[in-house]
């Protein structure tokens, strides 16, 4: 997996101890176990776990590794006590993850982010970005704290890219915004203040074109990938931490929901939509305005909603004009 | 029903008294009955009407309530004539509703539409307009004249508002339009000089989430509202007229069209669409990719196009898969 | 066929000879056929061959008129080789019309397409672009090299136009871009620098009413056209070398794929999709949600997806619920 220093993006506000952590949790914390007091650097996802680290972990949350060092697990579910030294109980994950997230880190959701911009030839470029000399950027775009771009690429204008890093070749078409705010939230306690914080980022690898106005949501705590070569056309969606293999072409309007995981060489249709969390193959063909709701195997051509094969799909319609309006 | 002076948004072009009007409908006119000559300020729509305004009835309209002094009454349904002291009879309603309003106030749809800007910190905001002091609002974003925004919002970057108020901690995400032109015309009369002025507004309450590159239209007289704390993903669009009720959940990609009126605690799957003037009830959960096109009643679950229960939805998915494709 | 000067908007970069050509194709030519060695100053379509140019023809293409002089064809298609005087047989045609074309013009995805912008009133306009003293321009807008805005024009804020001539009371909504580049390129060698190079414009017909953050792709080679007195909602992607003709009346959200010809007074409902490369008659009428798989009659209402005559789609529908869930 391909590592970013969260810090560039996203500036520690307080370098806090377990100890400190229990102290904001207050009414919301049901039992801990300290075992020792280190200081916490950075956040962790179940997935990848960094040494000092805070991981939030819920009931389904499976397979973890806890063969680091300095991990402060907060939980909702009793059954981790045994598996942890450092392990604190909350009765809403959700609002611990906000609490202690937010009083973590800096982020662009919540009021006096620090950033620093410089203005060069029509757009705001920040101090803290890392631009090759060789990128071509166009007029009124915005490129925020960490953004990192490689050689050659090219930012047409009114473009707006925030904690992502972009590699070599990449074009990002007009009025596209890269790095946005995940659509993440406890459905039970809505609004923008119980927003869950995102504090993952966009990876876009070489080579890759992206469209006019689509938009590309950071990780929440990882990354959203957009694989090497993709061609990506205007109005397309692309949620946090969908990671996108090489070689994806992906027609306009298409919108793919969160932790989508999309093999290589995959072609997508245009207005096709994705259910979260779905796995699709390699070399797998979406006609246009499928619904994809299930995993996909390699080599697949799909079709519809809920998408099936593609050749079924063409009996059923046939079948349904046959004897649909009789 | 909350109220908003719309010379803060559309300043008077001409104070019309009904002599006036008479003259500007010219060839357009069929019949009139005028009994005082009062001076026109603003225009009702005929679920809201205010005194010493102006109002178009169509045929189809109903429950109009008539207990206001000073109504300027314009009509294409001779039946009106009997019910208002005040009327002019009109052959074409669109047209004499243009010409009219067109006259009477500025609106950004026709050339020189008042307005004066300073430039802060990356972004136009109009001299007449009120944000508050603690709002963040980032680069290259237009703030237009009438546009108010409570404590602690967060308006990210290449935002343009324009006709708008907006409560507080709200955050508008980037590339993002609020107040646009509602897409209203006559049918059989097209083009960008035949536009039905809208000169409503946008409404967002506090507390609301919304992504980037949304569009929000203005409403065509009274107001498109979103409720306090409502989530609204990217690339959403929200036709003029809409009320999101409170506590809204709408994905990516979905569009809201004209009128429609959604209830509170929605949950509103990603690309789905509906028709215009219809009504969802409270605690609605539609999936994802549906089209609805009728009513929906309180704590419904539909899913498809048309939209239907999701239970049967189901059933009929799993009929057309078993029977569709032999 | 509207006609428009090329290096207006990309501007020449090397005048070829033939010879020159087929030192630039190297081990892409496997053979040629060179009997007078003139400038080429231009490339044709198919269907619109200018003199003095280079033509590049599939096997698929049909119907060419070889009336005129000085036709450099590059082709993959032996079969051509006795139809032309100047001919250069390629065994990659994508890869030959990528070498020449970004050899040839100056185009901006490739890096250092040059124009040059004075800075008015909050807007970058290029100072190769011809914009009428009348048209009222927003803020955080770029007019790049070579645009044309006709008479009472409005241009709202954050707007992207280039390569593309507007013509007169023509409105263009917040945060659109105008002239985008096409999804054009070869599906087995895909990434930003295998992009086909996109060297035509959009033309947007008088009085048209374009809406917020839609995109328009420029075309291939000649044009995307926008008819007269086309109204087009909010979200709206029209691809390159599309050509919708006048009275268009096109709701939110929906996608027109590229090459699609749409016929007079056509009226097109919101989230529709068009597959590429059909034509629809005139007066049709499509329904929202609908997915236009083929060519459509004049006079015809469609619905469904794929798209049927909507009368059959409602009995379908009606069928489907009896049946469908039992």
């Amino acid at each position: 997996m391909i590592s970013f220093d969260r810090q560039e993006f996203y500036p520690l506000k307080n370098l806090f101890l377990i100890s400190d952590i229990q102290y904001l949790l207050k009414d919301n914390l049901s039992n801990f176990k300290i075992e020792n007091n280190f200081k916490i650097k950075d956040i962790s996802s179940p997935t990848n776990i960094v040494e000092n680290s805070i991981i939030f972990i819920d009931k389904n949350t499976d397979k973890i590794d806890f063969n680091k060092h300095n991990i402060c697990l907060v939980t909702n579910d009793s059954n981790y006590f045994n598996k942890n030294q450092n392990i604190l109980l909350v009765d809403n994950l959700s609002h611990a993850y906000n609490v202690i997230i937010n009083n973590m880190f800096y982020h662009d959701d919540i009021p006096n982010y620090p950033d620093d911009f410089s203005y060069q030839n029509g757009s705001y470029i920040s101090i803290f970005s890392k631009i090759h000399e060789s990128v071509d950027i166009g007029k009124n775009c915005v490129i925020a704290r960490g953004v990192e771009i490689g050689k050659h690429s090219i930012i047409k204008n009114n473009v707006v890219i925030k904690s992502s890093i972009l590699g070599e070749n990449v074009i990002i078409s007009d009025n596209s915004s890269i790095g946005t705010t995940g659509f993440g939230f406890d459905f039970n306690n809505r609004g923008a203040s119980n927003l869950n914080p995102q504090v993952g980022i966009v990876y876009i690898d070489n080579n890759v074109h992206l469209g006019a106005s689509c938009t590309i949501d950071r990780g929440k705590i990882d990354m959203t990938y957009i694989g090497k070569n993709s061609m990506i056309d205007n109005l397309v969606h692309i949620a946090h931490n969908v990671h996108l293999s090489d070689n994806a072409c992906i027609a306009a309007q298409t919108g793919i929901s969160g932790s989508v995981i999309i093999g290589k060489n995959s072609t997508i249709g245009g207005q096709s939509g994705f259910a979260g969390h779905i796995k699709i193959g390699d070399n797998v063909v979406i006609a246009a305005k499928s619904g994809v709701t299930k995993n996909i195997k390699d080599n697949s051509i799909v079709a519809g909603f809920p998408a099936i094969d593609i050749k079924k799909w063409k009996k059923m319609v046939i079948r349904q004009k046959k004897s649909g309006y009789k």
